[in-house]
């Protein structure tokens, strides 16, 4: 199994012939951690098509050189140094570099240090599509850490269910969602987790507040965990006490949307194919009420490729994580979504979410 | 008194004879924040020499427009239509933009934006260099924001005194810490807490470990909140059970550092001064043993203007929030850090921390 390091270097020979590019700087703390799997504050990855370096400060390079295969780690006191000596040692002309998030005042010191080596940067999207190619196809350690993640995003929805009562607000509902994240283990939220309930349900990105729970309200509870470097996302509605006729009807609604979304997806499939499966179902019936894409990819961040989104007719491999949330939001009375996270396979998806689907009354 | 965006437009009219620009273009979180007060991941805010706009989505513009005072609120569907109509209206022909925070691509888009308009980009540093200045002096109702934030900081060190017991791990004491904040009420933490024990102490940036606390160690917690946009930041190296003659020694000299760079902090006073007291100190006894700054700002990042730095000649003024945090870090022994963080004030200093420094043995 290729590292994405190798398969970076892969890349760079490919697109050589097209940019003449002899290698590429990895800069942002999201690529450099995907790259190495060592998170850093401070760093670089200087890829080149048949040998990689990880230049870091004395915090992290003794961990980093434990930890990080098939790249020799280097301790600069001075990036500019260090970059360009090895720039010098490889007679390399042009660099290729990130571009969207490469902050303008970087990209500047930047291009003048590889200016003094005689190097040039290439500040075109060249290798930004190089690694959002690369990060959209997970590899099989990474669909597992995503389903650690997912793991305790799970544990934390089923601890919840026993801690939801009328008087309770959601503030406090989120906290100790999150608080139970962190004692299993997460780094930290995916998110600012979401738990809106009663008509503040209909505000599909709502803050918890201090708004109360009451007899007869929906919550809806947009929650993942980030664990090893890796993001989960789920979202249940589960209702307190009673519900309405409506209340049921939508919910099952949504429910439906969500399974047919996921019936459809699989390897080979547009991603708007899946969007449609959703929309077409709620549309339906209540128009202009779900007015956000059907699903987002996951992975070193909350929101990654592909989109089940309108229209796109990229077709989704095997690899690729994604997220199915369709949702019903009718403002000033309620909301509803249902939200899974999927791995595209070779033969179909695997659901790698697990807590219960069917209409919840605590 | 003047508001930031009054401010802003202040120092527009006195760049303009300088870089002829008819306004800026403020598009990073925390200035879109500093600015209007509003939080929000997406917007820009536009300011003329005479009027301001915040464009924002749909998600946002409602309550934009009961919060911020002082300019006009836009919901926008395109943001590129928007700001190139407001560009086309006021006859902007220069644009300042963000550099330090501004993504390339994202610098391009805009640069693309404003030409369709007929104006041009200014990218160097000239808003970058005003933002700077105008955050570094705090208002009366900022520094408010920054003494309720450090409230809460204090609150969880008395908090967790009682908590501080030989068999618990560091990672359990940076969560409880954490948690009583975020029952407080803070909205996060101002940074990954701190919490170090045993030798593990001499490690500055030191992450919290499975490492269970002992009979004989000191434990440093470096912590802070963030409320209402504001952070706060404090350490205390407590000790738990007793201490060695070296222990005590080491704490009151970091102490009588602490309290001479204190004592030597105030309006027109170099900020290089501040440092030099606590460092002169400490290097008599210990050289080599105190590598960091003694103090950076705090406001609305947790790492902002000025630095209380060895050489800088930047001069201290009221309204300016800095932290006083000399430490002596003895690798395979222990560490010991005191920090507290002060307002400049046109008499002297105000000490925003009120937690207890002498020697506290659990």
């Amino acid at each position: 199994m290729q590292t994405s390091i190798e398969k970076l270097m892969d890349r760079l020979s490919q697109a050589e012939s097209a940019v003449q590019a002899d290698g590429a700087l990895i800069t942002s703390d999201r690529n450099r951690f995907y790259f190495t799997g060592f998170p850093s504050s401070a760093g670089a990855l200087l890829v080149f098509r048949d040998t990689a370096y990880f230049m870091t400060d004395f915090r992290y390079a003794e961990a980093a050189g434990k930890s990080i295969q098939g790249c020799q780690v280097i301790c600069y006191s001075s990036l500019k140094e260090t970059l360009a000596q090895l720039l010098k040692k490889h007679g390399a002309k042009r660099i290729l570099l990130e571009s969207e998030k490469m902050y303008l005042q970087e990209s500047r010191t930047l291009t003048g240090i590889l200016a003094s080596a005689g190097a040039e940067a290439v500040l075109d999207d060249t290798l930004d599509t190089i690694i959002i190619d690369l990060r959209t196809i997970k590899t099989p350690e990474e669909i597992q850490k995503i389903r650690e993640s997912q793991k305790i995003t799970d544990d934390a929805f089923s601890y919840i269910l026993g801690r939801i009562a009328p008087g309770r607000t959601e503030r406090e509902i989120a906290l100790e969602i999150e608080f139970f994240m962190r004692r299993q283990g997460a780094e930290g939220v995916a998110f600012d987790l979401i738990v809106v309930s009663g008509a503040n349900g209909s505000m599909c990105h709502g803050v918890p507040s201090s708004k109360v729970i009451e007899k007869g309200d929906f919550i809806t509870m947009d929650t993942g965990a980030l664990l090893h470097g890796y993001h989960s996302d789920m979202t249940r509605t589960v209702a307190v006490g009673e519900v309405s006729e409506e209340q049921r009807h939508v919910y099952e609604l949504v429910l439906k949307a969500q399974e047919a979304a996921l019936k459809t997806a699989g390897p080979g499939v547009p991603c708007g194919d899946v969007d449609k499966a959703a929309r077409d179902l709620i549309e339906a019936e209540y128009k202009g009420a779900f007015e956000h894409s059907t699903g987002h990819g996951v992975g070193v961040e909350i929101h990654e490729w592909p989109r089940f989104q309108k229209g796109n007719i990229q077709k989704a491999e095997p690899g690729m994580v994604v997220t199915v949330e369709p949702g019903i939001y009718l403002p000033g009375k309620f909301g509803v979504r249902i939200e899974d996270m999927i791995a595209i396979t070779e033969s179909g998806i695997e659901n790698l979410t697990h807590s219960p689907k069917e209409l919840i009354i605590l």
